[in-house]
């Protein structure tokens, strides 16, 4: 990359003064009153968009918040590129903790402070000034389409009709976003794994009303004791879910790929301490990060039922409740899981109680191979940037946009963040190294370069 | 039994103006603005026995409400009966339910109906009544002491103390109660066990905070997951309790008693029925009657942890928490059985979650051998009056101050009960048949007939 470095060095003020526009606009999709800011973001993303070297760059409606989409045609046979970042962010509250205004960005210690630095205006326009280097110094060879939202904060509502809607001008051969994280300031990395969800409320009933716990107890069942007994036979010894069907459809992750997960920097005696446990737990065979990544888990998230309040009170109560949760993993799909679960949980009710499973909502998980050419493309760019292989991580958590972007428009994406865990995104003093910032406009021109050549049609 | 009957018929009006002026004070013991009443009360009830026959009656203090004693010394030689009531009664509300005011007696369709008709001025009227027939018949042959006291319906708080402090003027051979019930009007009972109560509080802690299930969920053990395992290693399949020891002093029924307990009259059909549910579930080997009589149980009381709101929260949570609870059984000990339950919760624990156990309160269960004098002598008394042998019952229900009874005066206590289940004690339109109150008075004189022979020392 001719002066990519130079370049850099040479607009980073302009780069930051233009970035600074962005994140001093308030733009909080969760609140309704700041519809204003909503389109006043997306227009300034557009104009920058432009700016940068867009042909075309045009805000357009949803039923919610705008989209900006911007794109630079150079030749049909190149392979193209679709940027999915977005404009909004989370709320600032509570102020008080802020040690400077969250929408008045200022620079301290090497970092940007401000609501949105890392969380997705700054990790967002870093692909707008690495676009703006490659089409100014005429060296990309790629298509390349903006697809920035305005309502990612508050789970995408309307994105899925957008694309949907807009097919054929999101065609593309890879999305390529940077709405994650690095492990560590030193190492790289790709996020190839977003977990599914599964969630279930579970009602169990005993007797027909709260009995006298001396009078029946012993003689009928109590739901309480019946939904542990549920819970339990979920999972066996092995840490195994014990659903009939459940790991037909998961992907075993191939060794050369837990090798390279296996990079990681990892403690676990530092794990366990930042959670005060003594000891960790979970299926047998796989390592902590395995656990949170390639395999499915089964969590209760809450349990009721019965008396709750100070002291004691002799009930045998008429009914229990549960909030259960799978997350999954590709290539489980959430709508067969949710009913093998709800069939499994109803079978091994015993006669002695009624049991009714409702099925809450769900995911699709996402998995990207890293022997799809545009993995390696970022794992060479970055590897080019920071001097060192990026390790393949997944998450344990779930971005459902991506495993929509997957369903409906039939791409794959490439996470290649840049964001660091003490960036605070969604807490007070949010913040974004400099340096991450800088590296990620970096690296980005190399994907694009690598790209060109593995991603040849 | 000289003109028992006649001597019934001949004062039944009188009988029942009597309990009525009892009835009409409101002698609420749960309500502190009623210590007049209480007074009242207590004094009423000492004119009684003075004018039925009792050489001494005073009332005597507490730290709480009085308590009316009375006593007719006949002869040193002959056995001592002490018989214990309870002058206070439940609130009377919801007050609109009640087809009559609760405070003022009214008999419709053969029944008075008020509260404390039957729980417990109607039932330990009869015992004035009983005494009083035979002190004017002179037909008296043991010794009488009455111990009517003031705060049953609050958990007698104060009459513990008071035995320890009167020892010496409560002596007796046995305690003649009439505060239960029979299981039907033409199946006479007598309650022969009471079980008694182990309560306890426990908390799983397992990492310092909540998590998000999709980063942690798998790896990190859940709380509420392992207590539900923990709940369910508590009892095995077939329905016994796990903790070592647990049952080292479960007393062993006689067949004999057992197949007198087994002619109470009960259909699996209407129990279920009634409670609506299609399966009944104990330990096994033995009945529904058996299991909430002879054998201890072990139900969460209730349980609660993580996300309990509305729709779902992807939450690891930190802590989760259960209330348990075991009724026991004679000669279990409650202060061992919590002990033993504390040691063996807290040894399976697994290391992934640290678990508090607080044992909030207990009791001691009741047993009374059918063997015993006094049991022969009810068990004679009412196949006299009712023309069938009564059913031994061991309730699974606690009255703690029977057990504390034997602790204290070292005295095995009679449960001979009158009430029927339709009475609704605790409830609005509380009532007692006019054939049960009178009934009640013909077997008690028997009972001391029968007493004179079977208990002489």
């Amino acid at each position: 990359m001719q002066d990519l470095k130079q370049y850099i060095e040479d607009n980073k003020e302009r780069f930051l003064n233009e970035l600074f526009e962005l994140i001093r606009i308030p733009s909080i999709s969760s609140k309704a009153d700041h519809k204003d800011e909503m389109y006043r973001c997306a227009e300034l993303w557009k104009k920058f968009l432009l700016e940068s070297g867009a042909d075309k760059a045009v805000v357009m409606e949803t039923e919610g918040n705008p989209v900006t989409y911007g794109e630079k045609i150079m030749d049909p046979s190149y392979p193209t590129v679709l940027v999915y970042g977005h404009y909004d962010v989370q709320p600032a509250e509570p102020l008080e903790l802020w040690n400077s205004p969250p929408f008045e960005p200022e620079i301290r210690d090497g970092k940007i402070y401000a609501r949105g630095a890392d969380d997705d205006k700054g990790q967002g326009f870093m692909h707008t000034k690495a676009f703006e280097y490659l089409v100014k110094t005429n060296q990309l060879k790629c298509n390349v389409k903006f697809l920035i939202e305005g309502e990612e904060e508050v789970g995408s509502p309307n994105l899925p009709k957008f694309c949907e809607d807009n097919k054929a001008l999101l065609k593309s051969d890879v999305i390529l976003v940077s709405d994650t994280g690095m492990i560590a300031p030193d190492v790289p990395t790709i996020t190839t794994g977003l977990r599914g969800l599964c969630y279930w409320q579970v009602e169990v009933t005993g007797p027909n009303r709260d009995l006298h716990s001396g009078l029946f107890g012993g003689a009928v069942a109590n739901p309480i004791n019946v939904l542990a007994k549920m819970i339990t036979q979920m999972v066996d010894e092995n840490g195994h879910i014990t659903v009939p069907g459940f790991y037909d459809d998961v992907i075993k992750v191939s060794d050369e790929e837990r090798a390279l997960m296996a990079k990681a920097p990892y403690s676990e005696e530092e794990y366990k301490s930042a959670l005060d446990v003594e000891e960790l737990d979970g299926e047998k065979g796989f390592s902590t990060n395995e656990r949170t990544g390639i395999r499915p888990s089964f969590d209760v998230c809450g349990i009721w039922g019965g008396y709750q309040g100070e002291g004691a009170k002799t009930v045998l109560p008429s009914k229990a409740f549960a909030k259960i949760s799978s997350r999954l993993v590709p290539d489980q799909d959430h709508k067969k899981i949710a009913e093998l679960f709800c069939k499994h949980f109803e079978s091994i009710a015993p006669k002695s109680v009624k049991v009714k499973v409702e099925h809450l909502h769900g995911g699709q998980a996402y998995g990207c191979p890293i022997d799809l050419p545009a993995y390696q493309a970022a794992d060479k760019a970055l590897e080019t940037v920071f001097g060192k292989r990026p390790v393949p991580v997944r998450s344990g958590g779930s971005i459902p946009i991506i495993s929509t972007f997957e369903e409906i428009l039939g791409v794959k994406s490439v996470l290649m963040g840049f964001g660091l865990e003490a960036d605070a995104i969604h807490s007070p003093n949010e913040n974004f190294p400099l340096e991450q910032f800088f590296n990620g406009i970096e690296s980005i021109p190399y994907f694009y370069q690598y790209y060109a050549e593995l991603g040849k049609k």
